[in-house]
């Protein structure tokens, strides 16, 4: 299937992330002119915009995901490799990736963790932001995110649990009410998204699991500006409209606490709940705080007209950034799916160019095409920037908002498998299983366990991380021959030898 | 909705377990002779012999479940309840259930845990049975089993876990081969469907995500006995040719121990392996061990002809024992299930019936139609016990495998989603997505987390449940009249009052 490539040595081009950005970078990156590694503690590409559907059973989690294999197959074949692992460090003098490779996490949750280094000639950055907690304490512990296909699943989850809880003949009738409120923090598109389809769910379907609790389930949105800040007033009347009547509440606040039965808002008022969404935008991930690069003030990394990544203003050689991690500091762009992946799209017609010798020199531009957002079964809010602008709201925008993501979905098996949710959803209703890990072992478990928090957690790792010595890199040298001679790259004595001589002046040395 | 109840005191009728048994047991019964209360710690019924395509991402699991609240919606209505719970025992003297309530297990994997006990009239124990371990070491902690959903996504998780670690430059090759050798002890017909899924797996879809790795994937099916043994031995013969040209390499031999990387047979041989799932047929559960009853020779509850369980030889009044829990020392009938759905039918007409003043003699009654076995993508094996006796192979039985199982699916909503995901599987491949809890923050908890094993977990768990006082009981009539006050069972000083009376003699009370 190789051509022989030991004539050629062809530049590493190493991406991080796979995201919006990540993964359509990689999907239109011409494989014929680089290696390609793509490095991400996830496989697949999350169709976000349909997440907050699949915390309700609306939509399956596989539905919303592509395997990142399938988006660019180019990677099942040496030298390419998708690598799942966490990057933590780049160090851009030695063109070098600093990775955690994440080993298989056993039954007791063990997981062997080895360090690895990747050589780059090009590197695009794409992993990303974190939510912003804005340091509100406990929020990190207590509060979910919506980001992230494992954050949905756990929203799921507690969802399901909450309302089975509720229905035990030991939960008193306050701690049902406080298991049946969940409280969505911001009043972006993703909150109020979340809150629509869960108000929808509380009407729909907890009558089919035991109809009293109905009453009992609230959703409130706690949103310290503007809810639905992006539309026109009159979209935006409509659509707070639209949210009471699906007895969504609205409350004007900031939260200064989250603990794991109450959220607290500056003005004091103490709201119990048993489910916090966070959803109030986002800042850098750890990676981006460690890298020396500019950063902007809001702290995403530093980038110029051509998405190349600045160090002290001058941009780093080969070097680039898109999506959420980065933004232009004179004209930063919101941290949005379409801007995302449409950096990748031009970025990966850019390295294509350099690498073929025919370089773009027109800098990336975002024109916006509009916002849609989803309320629930029902309706939608659509505002699109057209020269004959026309926006719409209720079914007809529903219908738009479902055919324009149908159709910009990644690929004919995701709009197969959402179709079929939608309609079965429609017909059968949600799905209310609820497949926890608490099988009857998993009772006794959970009842011995230890307790960890995340922050312990974090520090712990990192302390482990320091102390542990890095010996295998990757080159592209490495890659090809590895490729030639037909092995997993990194294996045995083999590779660490070609690893380690580095041998740039012997690329069509064969091994016997 | 609900109908005046004050005159007249149903009994109340509490099914243990959702499996086949418990979930066809409570689609039948009628429910306007009997309050219905389920106990499960699963809120829906799995479809189990569609549990080993799960594995491989051929079916989403949401496809093999059915909620229970589904396949009797008279449970989300007063006084029917499905409650979430592990049962722990039963007090036949006071006709109680004692349980295990489950709260919300947050972020740090806590679980408030409350006990209460649960009045019967008429009790039908179906909470099926555990994996046989015969007490080979290390089987609990290191190998995965195929009878539940969650334990069919821990394989389906590590399955893909195993793929990237070994494709990481870290993994040597001696590592990589073991990661990508799947063992299966046991060639019954669950073992055996999960080593064609599997094998079928790796030839098709492996080779798109590294085809490099294809070649170190390996299945072994280990055996003491025979593989195919309930097929005659020409069908048999045909079944083991087809294992054969999958590549599932069978290996007679028991096996005496397995660790984290190995499994060790009686004769010495020492298999080294990254999955191994145990399938050797079932034992008692915790529960049936506990039991104040008459146990087979297997350890089974042993029941009667007309299915009452048998305590020094005699039936416990009111007491039934269904599906895989229980047997009939005289004719033992095999853990299949077929034999459970149709106990749970036969038992549900037999409970109408003693309900309702038309008593039904005749004693339970299986006959087998015969033995299915699908064989990966492309084949599968059938045997009917129909007097014009016709077996086949091949394609034409795995259509017959196909229909047979999609017409007994529980719902036209699990028809839809398993012939969708067929469809969607031959068209665009299995799902390799790994949605892990392995998002940054958990890849830093896994590097900090404290071993726990999981006998060190139900010790500790057992040990605090003893310990722990039950103060709540849930009788007919706290049911009736928590459903005439419209409220909640067993919620606040309330629902405290009536269960603490029992008023037996005045179920018409009306609290003001």
């Amino acid at each position: 299937m190789l051509r022989p490539t030991h004539a050629v040595l062809r530049p590493n081009v190493v991406v991080v992330g796979t995201g919006w950005a990540g993964a359509y970078f990689t999907r239109n990156l011409n494989c014929k002119l680089a290696n390609l590694q793509v490095l991400s503690v996830r496989n697949h590409c999350v169709f976000t915009p349909l997440l907050p559907q699949t915390t309700t059973g609306t939509l399956e989690f596989r539905a919303v995901c592509e395997p990142i294999s399938r988006i660019q197959p180019a990677l099942a074949t040496l030298p390419n490799r998708f690598y799942r692992c966490v990057v933590y460090g780049v160090n851009f003098d030695e063109k070098e990736v600093n990775c955690v490779g994440v080993g298989v996490v056993d039954t007791n949750f063990n997981a062997t963790v080895q360090t690895f280094n990747i050589k780059y000639d090009k590197l695009i950055l794409a992993h990303g932001a974190r939510p912003n907690t804005f340091n509100v304490p406990g929020v990190m512990d207590n509060a979910f995110f919506l980001r992230e296909v494992n954050e949905a699943r756990g929203i799921r989850k507690r969802l399901v649990q909450n309302i089975m809880v509720a229905d035990l003949p030991t939960t008193d009738l306050e701690e049902a009410k406080r298991l049946l409120h969940v409280v969505v923090v911001g009043g972006g598109p993703t909150g109020v998204e979340f809150a629509a389809t869960v108000a929808d769910f509380f009407r729909d379907d907890v009558r089919k699991i035991n109809h009293k609790l109905v009453e009992f389930c609230k959703v409130t949105v706690l949103e310290a500006g503007e809810v639905f800040g992006m539309f026109d007033l009159r979209v935006r009347n409509w659509g707070k409209r639209r949210l009471d009547a699906l007895g969504v509440r609205i409350v004007k606040g900031a939260v200064v606490a989250v603990n794991n039965k109450e959220v607290v808002t500056k003005d004091g008022i103490v709201i119990r709940t048993g489910l916090v969404v966070w959803s109030t935008g986002v800042g850098p991930s750890s990676l981006t705080k460690d890298l020396d690069v500019d950063r902007t003030s809001r702290g995403r990394i530093s980038i110029d007209d051509h998405l190349r990544v600045l160090r002290k203003g001058a941009p780093i050689p080969d070097v680039f950034a898109i999506g959420d991690c980065a933004a232009n500091e004179k004209l930063p762009l919101p941290t949005l799916a379409a801007v995302a992946s449409r950096q990748g799209v031009y970025l990966a017609k850019k390295v294509n160019g350099e690498l073929s010798n025919k370089p773009i020199m027109a800098p990336f531009e975002y024109r916006s095409l509009g916002s849609m957002v989803s309320l629930g079964d029902n309706a939608a809010l659509v505002e699109l920037n057209v020269p004959t602008k026309f926006d719409f709201v209720g079914l007809k925008a529903l219908f738009f908002w479902r055919s324009a993501y149908l159709s910009i979905l990644g690929s004919w098996r995701n709009k197969l498998y959402v179709l079929v949710n939608w309609v079965g959803s429609a017909v059968f209703g949600r799905d209310t299983t609820f497949i926890g890990d608490l099988s009857e072992d998993r009772v006794w478990r959970t009842l011995a366990a230890e307790e960890v928090s995340r922050e312990y957690a974090r520090k712990k790792a990192f302390a482990k991380l320091k102390m542990m010595e890095t010996k295998t890199t990757i080159t592209a040298e490495t890659l090809e021959m590895g490729a030639e001679m037909g092995y997993i790259v990194g294996q045995s004595d083999k590779a660490e030898d070609s690893s380690t001589a580095e041998a740039k002046d012997t690329p069509n040395t064969k091994p016997q």
